[in-house]
Order: C-alpha cells, then sequence, then structure tokens
C-alpha cells in the first residue's frame, strides 16, 4: 500500500484519486485550499484522509492537480520537502512555466511533468469521474530532466490507468495547446456572451437553440479559476492563435458581405478536412490495446 | 394512402420521408437534382418513385427540402403547378427571403414556411435518420398567411412526428437563428481553418486535440452547399452578430494581453449562465409530452 498526496481535490485530482483508490493498493491522502473540498472529498469516498503540507515528507507519490498559475510555487515548496524516494507529478495544461521554475532545483529529478488530456466542462469534487484517462493522450514534457526510473514508474502508473503517453517539449506542447484547447476555450466563452447580450429575452433566442449551438458553446460552462490562469500564463501562444482566428473570421466575414459564395465553398471544403483528420485518429485510438 | 413529393433528398428530405413511410399513411414521391441521390434514396427503401415536377400538380404534400438559395424560386414553380387542396411546405433555415418572393403570389395560402430545428453535419440521403424531430422545435413563420385548415393540417403532421411548434414572425426567426446557429457554424469553421492553417505536421496537432476541440470544431464538418446560401441570404444578421463576435474576441484578447485577471474571470463567469439555461431548457423539454 503506497502512499498518495494529492494537492487539489477537484475534477483531475479527484478523476485520479478515484481510478488509484479502486486498483486497492494506494492510500489516499489529501489537502485543498477551500476546506469544504475536503470534506466534500471525504464523504464522496475516494479521499482517505486530510492531511497537511507537512505530510509530503512521508508520500510515495505526491500530485500537484491545483490550477497553473499555482504551480510553479507549490511544486517548488513540494520539493523542498520531499524524500529521496518520492515522485511528484503534476496534471496542469501549461507545461513551460513550470519546468522554467524547477528547471535548477536541486530535486529536478524527482518531478515529472504530465499534462493529461482529459477533462469535462465541470469542477470540483463532484465533478471527478472514473475512468476520465483511459484511452486519452497523456503528455510528459521535458523526460529527460526526470529521474529515468521515476519517469519509468510514472509512465507504468498512467498506463494502468489506461493512458496513451507522449514525450514532447514543453514550449512545443504549450503552443499546440493553445490551438486545440485554449482557443476552443475562449471562442465558446465568447460565443455564449455575444448570444447572451443579444438577447434581452433569453428564453426566447436559446428556445431556438439546436445541437449545433449546445456543442460549440459547451466549453462556455468551464470553471474560470481554472481557464483564467491558463489564458495568462500561456499568454504568448493563446495571442498568437487568437490573433490568427479573428483574422478568418474578418476574412470570411468580408467574403459573406462580398457575396462571394465561390470562395466560402471553397474555404469551408477545406475545413471539412478536419472531419477527416478527427475520424482517423478516433479509429486508430479505438484500436489501440 | 396520401403522395408526398420530396424535392431534395438529402439529410432533411430523408429524414422525413423516413418518418412519414414509417406511418404506412404517405407513399414518398421525390426530385433531386442529382440523379445519383435520387438512386441512393430508393435503395435505400425510403423513396418510392422518382417522379418529374409534373407530378406536383397530384400531390396531397409537396415538401421544399433544398439549400435555402433555391427555395425562393421553386416555391413560385411549385406554387404554379399545384392543385388547389395541396399543401405545400418547406424545411429552409431561413425564411424571411421565401416568404418575401412569394408574398403576392395567389396561392400563398397554400404554402407553409417551416423550419425545424434538427440536423447533424452530414448530407446526402445516407444521413437521413428516422426520429430526427422528436421533442426538436420547429418554427411556423408567418402563420396567419396561410389558410387556416392547411395551417393546422401541417401543425398536425409535424406534431405526428414528435416535433414541438412555436410560431414567429419571419425576420425575428432569421435574426435569431444566425445568432444561435449560423454564428455557431462560422465560428467552428474558422476555428477547424485556424488549426489546419498552423500545423504542417497535421497528425502531430490533431493527436493533441481533446473532447473540447471535438465538440467546438465538430459544425465544421458541414456542407458547404448547404451553409454557404444561408449565410449569404441571411447576410445582414449575420454580419451583425460576427462583427459582435469579433469585437467580444477582441477584447478577451484585450484583456490576456493586460493580464486582467480579474476581468477575464468575471466575463467567464457572466458566460457560465448560459449553461444554466440550457440546462433549464433540456428539462423542460424532456418533461414535454
Amino acid at each position: 500500500m503506497e502512499n498518495v498526496l494529492i494537492i487539489g481535490l477537484g475534477l483531475m485530482g479527484g478523476s485520479i484519486a478515484k481510478d488509484l483508490k479502486n486498483t486497492g493498493n494506494y492510500r489516499i491522502l489529501g489537502i485543498d485550499h477551500d476546506k469544504s473540498h475536503e470534506q466534500e472529498a471525504l464523504k464522496l469516498g475516494w479521499l482517505d484522509e486530510i492531511v497537511s503540507i507537512e505530510k509530503v515528507s512521508k508520500a510515495a507519490w505526491v500530485i500537484l492537480a491545483v490550477p497553473v498559475n499555482h504551480l510553479p510555487t507549490l511544486a517548488v515548496e513540494v520539493l523542498n520537502r520531499v524524500a529521496d524516494n518520492t515522485i511528484v507529478f503534476d496534471m496542469g495544461s501549461i507545461k513551460h512555466p513550470l519546468c522554467k521554475a524547477i528547471a535548477h532545483h536541486p530535486k529536478r529529478t524527482q518531478l515529472v511533468a504530465v499534462h493529461p488530456i482529459a477533462g469535462t466542462e465541470y469542477s470540483g469534487p463532484t465533478a471527478a469521474i472514473a475512468n476520465l484517462f483511459k484511452r486519452k493522450l497523456t503528455i510528459i514534457c521535458e523526460p529527460h530532466l526526470t529521474c529515468p526510473q521515476k519517469l519509468e514508474k510514472t509512465i507504468q502508473l498512467w498506463k494502468s490507468l489506461g493512458a496513451r503517453i507522449q514525450l514532447m517539449d514543453s514550449v512545443e506542447h504549450d503552443k499546440h495547446l493553445a490551438y486545440v484547447s485554449h482557443l476552443s476555450h475562449i471562442s465558446s466563452f465568447m460565443l455564449g456572451k455575444t448570444v447572451l447580450e443579444i438577447e434581452h429575452d433569453e428564453r426566447q433566442i436559446f428556445n431556438l437553440a439546436g445541437s449545433g449551438f449546445e456543442s460549440t458553446v459547451r466549453l462556455a460552462k468551464s470553471a474560470p479559476p481554472t481557464w483564467a490562469p491558463i489564458f495568462l500564463q500561456n499568454h504568448q501562444h493563446i495571442l498568437q492563435s487568437l490573433d490568427e482566428y479573428i483574422d478568418n473570421l474578418q476574412q470570411f466575414r468580408n467574403l459573406i458581405q462580398q457575396q462571394d459564395e465561390q470562395q466560402l465553398t471553397a474555404i469551408m471544403h477545406q475545413c471539412n478536412h478536419v472531419g477527416e483528420i478527427l475520424a482517423g485518429i478516433a479509429l486508430k485510438n479505438h484500436q489501440e490495446p
């Protein structure tokens, strides 16, 4: 039985707690700055014990599952306290600021920078779900800076949860995620805002919404305390992707104004290609063990 | 056994054909400018007979299920040919240009302007699915311009397919749909375009996409021949909604650049409200018979 100390008992921390607890091999210790989350997690049954930060020195694993703005300082504080055999990993959506903050820490080799690409638009302990990471891609950044044995054990742990592992540079990671995740969230938040603003009589307009609107606006339900820090930490890549997105919208807008059916159709045909790519990936993921 | 003549044998025409045929009360005649669609529909079993436009005069019902740019002229041509007891309805996503085109037609009272808010991102005869309209909102525009008995029969037909009916002004309809449907499609198409452009090595970036990206980009698979005409016909309302959307994106972008966490968080909290509204509507729809 290994002690796992999870800091941050929300969607991500809670979901991994559930999976680890279900194996029967781990005892789950937890900390959350929101005391009601700690109590909820205990009640939900996937947390065994609320502990204080000092317990870091006694854990086999320490998992950092807090919003990304707290990760760099928390990672330093945790590394300051860990025993030599402890493995620390985070679950944050941005990797470079964390990697940079601990680059010269004497215990850098004990931390693995992990980003499981999995989640929902819900948050808090009640949002935690079992098997969240099954078949999902999980990225590990700067693997060469972690002690090989600790890296290997971490990879095995994630594989045991059903995750597929990919190793990556942290700057590359943050840039790519700006395009395939952060931009989607901003697009969805602003779509929600635009429709809320136009409609004085909300029920009226939202009644007319079909499944297409629901699909594009789903991420507007996401938790601001999670996402504001992501947007701010990854601002460089996000501003680039957002500027390109706004440019594309502006060009499409002008083609509509010019009634250029041929060009509009040609652009949409290009975009249809996204469907084929996603279908190809879905098929590949499905086939993998 | 009533004859139903459907013009346009794609997702919408095919889906209503399937439902009507399943009742056992209708014989389905069909026309499509794409002869391969006619053959496919016959093979799929929901089309009984391929006919020519002259058959309009013998049908109890004529359903116009073509792209919206063809609707105004097709509606006039069909009304020119129909017998006095025939009911004509369309299934288009834009209503004002159609209503305007037939406003002074001597047989205006025989047409019902219908828009079922239902669909998928797929197209063509193979995309047709049974029960597509069940529990979905179906809008009827300018009901006072249709003969009351024909209007009533049409409402009953749609209710028999499980649809919920709402009556509406056609200009209001087109404006609202610009916000809750057309804007979502443009947002999704351009998101797909932006990500395709950034990535030379497509597999790499798309591999990193989670369910959030898939959800926001799903509509980018939609058929250009359906959507280009919608964007062009409804350009006035779409340009307005698109300009507001671009403004919101630009403001959010500037807040990220200024690292204004407080304001970003406040805006996202407002947007979260969309989730509550959509949940409320889903609950209401679920409770309705």
